[in-house]
C-alpha cells in the first residue's frame, strides 16, 4: 500500500513537472512569437558584423555588439582578453536558490570567406532571406523590416548558422525565461569565444587566467548541424582536429609547358602523385598507422550508434552521391575515425585563366580530423613520415637554391594549432540532466551520439579546468557551413531558443 | 686555267657578298643605334594595349596602332577580317626586280593574364624596364624617356615578347632597310595575327579567303624563345596544342570536412588519382597508345639535333631542377614526342582562403603538345578513353541529378579548338637561303632544330596554303612566356632587328 501510495505521489510529481514544463515551454514559445521581429532585426545586424577570425578590427566590432545584446538584457558583460588574440564576451547571471552553474558557449567569429564564390545577389555579409537552398532553386526574399517572417525561409551569410545562430539562441532563450517570469534553476554562464575558426589558440591561456570565473558543473556547447533526420541532439563528444600546408616546389619560375615539356618535372603531378596515394580505394588511408591510436566505443556508446536514424539514403539524394567513399560504412561508423580530407588543391591556373604553363608550385591543404586516443602531432608525424618515405625532401620554409640543386622532390610541410578530441561519458548524472531537459521539448525520442563529426577544441576545457561539457547542435544540417551560402533555417533558430530555455530550466 | 678564274671569280664575288652583307649589317645597327629612343617609345606603347585574345574591344585598338605603325613607315596596310575573331593586319612592299617573296609572321595577341601574380611593381599592361628577372633579383628601372637604354635590361609586360617582340622587329627591321637606302632581294608581306593564343581559329578561313594576296615563297615566323645558349636560332618545325579541361564532381554542395569526413567521396582526391596515374615515375606518360602514331626524324634532322649545343646544366641551375622529369633524356630530344602537362589543377581554396571543407568539384586543365604523325582528335581520345578506363562517366556538360545518383565517379571532358604539328625538311633551297641569311648576322654557328618545343599554328600554312614555314625565334629564352614577369631582353630585340633585315636581303 505504501508502496503504492509513493508510486502515486511520484507519478503526480513527474506529471506536474511535466505539466509545469510544458506550460514554461508554451511561455517561451509565445514570448518568442510576439518578439521575433526584434530578434531577427538583432540577428540581421549581427550577420552584417564581418567575423573572419583574422579580421580583428571586425572582430572587436562583433564583441562590442554582443557585449550590447548581453547588457540591454540586464546581464553584466564583460570582456576576456588574451595577450594575443580575439576576445571572449563572458556574462554572468546568479540565480539565488540555484544549485548547479551552467556554462553556455558559442562562437562568434567565422571561417575564411571568398566573396565570388558565393550565389548571384548573395553576400557574406549582406543577410538576406532565402526561400529554400540555393542549390535547390531557392530564391531570395524581398524582405522588408515588419513583415511576418516565414520559419522555413533561410537567413544567409557568413556566420549566419556557424555560430552566430549559437549566440543569438542562448542570449534570446534567456531572456524568454526572464519575459516570461521563469526561474531559471541554474546560474548561467555566457561564453561566447571569438576564434574558435582558427583553432582556439588562446582558449587555454583564458581558462587558466578566468579559471574560478569559469568554474560551473557543465558546459553546454551550442553550436553545429542537428542530425540529418531534422531530429533534436545531443552530442558527448567532438572530433579534434589539425590541419597540414603542403607545398611542392616546380621549376623556380613558371614555364612554357611546350618549350619545358617533357622535362621540366610538373609541380602539380608531383602533388596530385603524393595526394593520390594516401587513400585507397575503399576510402582509407594508406599511411602506416594512421587508425592504430583509436580507443574502442564503450557499450554505451554502441548502443547510441545502434539507435541512431540511418541518413545515408537521404544525404545521397540531397548531396548527389551515388557512391559513399568508403562503401557501406554510415556516416556516423566513419566519424568514430580519424580523417585526412583534401580541404583545397592549386597549382597553376584552371578556367578562363589557364595559360600553357608548368607551374612553380602545388599546394594543398589537408585536414585531419582526431578521434580519442589521437593525438595530433603523433598523427601529424604520421602524414610527413609518409611522404617522407615517398623520397621528399621535407622544409618548413622555402628551399634555397643548395637545396634545389640537390633534391627531385622538395615539401614544405606546415601546420597549425589544432587539439585533440574529447567525450564525455553518457551516464553521468548532469549529462542524463541535460538529456531529459532537451527531451522534454519534443515529442520524439531524441537523437544521442557519442561524438560528431566535427570539431570543437573541447578537449581543452578538460585539461584546463575539468570541466565536463556536452554539446547542443541547433542549426539545419544544410547550412553550408564553412563554405560558400552559409545559411540558418528559422525554425531551427525558433527551436534552439526553446532547447536551451528548458537546459537553463533543467532539475 | 679557266677552272682556277672561275674559282677565283667565285672567291672574289663571294667577299663581296660578304663585305656587302656585313657593310649592310652595320648600317642596319647604325639606324637602330640613332632611333632607339624612338623604337623604345613605340613598343612601350604597343605593350600598354592590352592584349588577351578574348578582349576584343582591346584587340581592335592593338591591330589599329600596329596598322599605324606600317603606314607611318610608308607600307600599305590593311585588316583582313574572319566571320568571327580578330584581324588579321596585313601589308605588302612589292620591290622591282625581287625574285622571291617572303611573308613574315607575328602575333599581337597575348595569353590570359592575372595580375596577382606578378611581382610588386609589374603589371601586365604597363611595361617597365628592370635590371634583371625578378627572379633573380631585378629591379625597376626609374626609366624617363630619353634615357639611355642599357641592352641588358628586360621590357616587361603581357605581350613584350610572346609576340609584340614579333611585331616590332619586323617593322624596324623594314625601316631600317628602307632608312638605311638598302634594297631589299624580296617582296615583303607582313602578316600579324590577332588570336594565336586561343588557337589561330580564324587563320584556315583566312587563308582560304586570302589564298592569291599571301602567296609567298616562304612564310618566315617571327616567334619564341632562341636557344638557350642565347646563340641565334632556325627551327623548321613545332609541336601541334590542344587543351583538356576537366572537372570532376563531388557533393552538389560544399560540405564540412568533419560531418562529412570520411563519407562523402573529395572529388579533389578523385582528381588527384585520376592525374597520378596518367604519368609513370620515368616522366612517360601511361596513356595506352599515347606514342605509337610519332614519326621517326631523318637523317639529316637527327644530325641537326646531334649539334645542338647541350643545355641542360644551365637549365638546372637556372630553373632550380635537380631530376628533370626523364632522367637522362634531353630537352630536345624530349620535343621530338608528344606531352601530356597539367598546366592547372584546382579544388576548394589554399593559403589564407582555405577552409575546411569537401568541395563540390575539381578541375584540372591538361595541356597535349603533339607531334608529327600525331593527330589532334586521335590525342584527345586516348586521353578520354583512359579516363573512361579508370570508371569514370564522361559528359560534355553539367551532370544531370539522375546521372549523379547513378554514376559514382563523373567527370566533364572538354577541349579547345588545338591543331596538329609542322615540320619543314632542312634541305629546301630556300631552307638553305634562310639558314645563309642568319648566319651571315653572327661569327658563331647557328643552332638548327628540326623542331621547338612550342606550338604555332604552321600546320595550316601547309593545309590551306602549300606554304613552306620556317620559323625565327628572337627572345631571350627566359622570357617567362605566357606566365607572370613576361619579359624580353633589349639586346635580343636588337640582334632580331638584324636578322630579319639579313633574311630581307638574302639571296
Amino acid at each position: 500500500m505504501k508502496t503504492t501510495r509513493i508510486h502515486i505521489t511520484i507519478i503526480l510529481l513527474a506529471l506536474t513537472c511535466k505539466l509545469s514544463a510544458q506550460n514554461n515551454l508554451q511561455k517561451v514559445t509565445a514570448f518568442r512569437q510576439a518578439n521575433q521581429q526584434q530578434i531577427i532585426d538583432e540577428y540581421l545586424k549581427l550577420v552584417s558584423i564581418p567575423d573572419e577570425s583574422n579580421d580583428s578590427a571586425n572582430i572587436k566590432l562583433n564583441a562590442a555588439f554582443i557585449m550590447g545584446m548581453l547588457e540591454k538584457r540586464g546581464v553584466h558583460a564583460e570582456l576576456l582578453t588574451p595577450l594575443q588574440g580575439n576576445p571572449v564576451v563572458f556574462g554572468e547571471v546568479k540565480v539565488p536558490g540555484a544549485k548547479k552553474t551552467v556554462n553556455f558557449y558559442a562562437h562568434y567569429d567565422g571561417q575564411p570567406v571568398n566573396p565570388k564564390q558565393w550565389a548571384p545577389g548573395l553576400k557574406p555579409f549582406t543577410p538576406v532571406f532565402i526561400t529554400a537552398p540555393v542549390e535547390q532553386g531557392g530564391t531570395i526574399v524581398n524582405y522588408t523590416p515588419g513583415m511576418a517572417i516565414d520559419p522555413s525561409w533561410r537567413l544567409t551569410g557568413r556566420g549566419s548558422a556557424d555560430d552566430k545562430a549559437g549566440v543569438m539562441s542562448i542570449i534570446n532563450a534567456y531572456d524568454a525565461l526572464v519575459k516570461s517570469n521563469i526561474k531559471p534553476t541554474c546560474n548561467i554562464k555566457f561564453f561566447f569565444e571569438g576564434e574558435e575558426e582558427k583553432g582556439s589558440q588562446s582558449l587555454a591561456e583564458i581558462f587558466r587566467k578566468y579559471k574560478d570565473k569559469l568554474s560551473s558543473d557543465v558546459w553546454i556547447i551550442c553550436d553545429g548541424p542537428r542530425h540529418v533526420s531534422g531530429k533534436k541532439m545531443v552530442l558527448f563528444g567532438v572530433r579534434g582536429d589539425v590541419n597540414m600546408q603542403l607545398t611542392v616546389y616546380g621549376p623556380k619560375r613558371p614555364l612554357h609547358s611546350g618549350n619545358y615539356g617533357n622535362w621540366a618535372p610538373n609541380p602539380g603531378l608531383m602533388m596530385a602523385q603524393l595526394l593520390a596515394g594516401m587513400k585507397d580505394d575503399k576510402g582509407d588511408v594508406n599511411i602506416k598507422g594512421f587508425y592504430d591510436d583509436v580507443i574502442p566505443l564503450s557499450k554505451t556508446e554502441k548502443i547510441a550508434i545502434s539507435k541512431m536514424p540511418p541518413v545515408e539514403s537521404i544525404l545521397k539524394k540531397d548531396l548527389g552521391i551515388a557512391e559513399p567513399e568508403a562503401g557501406d560504412r554510415s556516416l556516423i561508423e566513419g566519424f568514430m575515425l580519424p580523417t585526412l580530407n583534401i580541404n583545397g588543391m592549386s597549382s597553376g591556373n584552371v578556367g578562363a585563366q589557364a595559360s600553357n604553363v608548368i607551374p612553380t608550385k602545388a599546394e594543398a591543404v589537408l585536414d585531419l580530423r582526431l578521434v580519442l586516443g589521437n593525438d595530433m602531432d603523433r598523427q601529424i608525424k604520421k602524414v610527413t613520415d609518409y611522404i617522407k618515405a615517398q623520397g621528399y625532401y621535407v622544409i618548413d620554409r622555402e628551399p634555397t637554391d643548395a637545396e634545389r640543386a640537390r633534391y627531385g622532390k622538395i615539401i614544405r610541410v606546415l601546420h597549425d594549432a589544432g587539439y585533440n578530441a574529447q567525450r564525455t561519458p553518457m551516464d553521468l548524472p548532469i549529462a542524463q540532466s541535460v538529456i531529459a531537459a532537451v527531451q522534454s521539448t519534443v515529442n520524439y525520442p531524441i537523437v544521442l551520439a557519442p561524438s560528431s563529426g566535427g570539431s570543437l577544441p573541447l578537449f581543452i576545457f578538460e585539461k584546463e579546468l575539468g570541466a565536463k561539457v556536452i554539446t547542443l547542435p541547433m542549426v539545419n544540417y544544410d547550412n553550408n557551413q564553412h563554405a560558400e551560402n552559409e545559411n540558418v533555417k528559422i525554425s531551427f533558430l525558433w527551436e534552439a531558443i526553446e532547447t536551451i530555455a528548458a537546459i537553463m530550466q533543467m532539475k
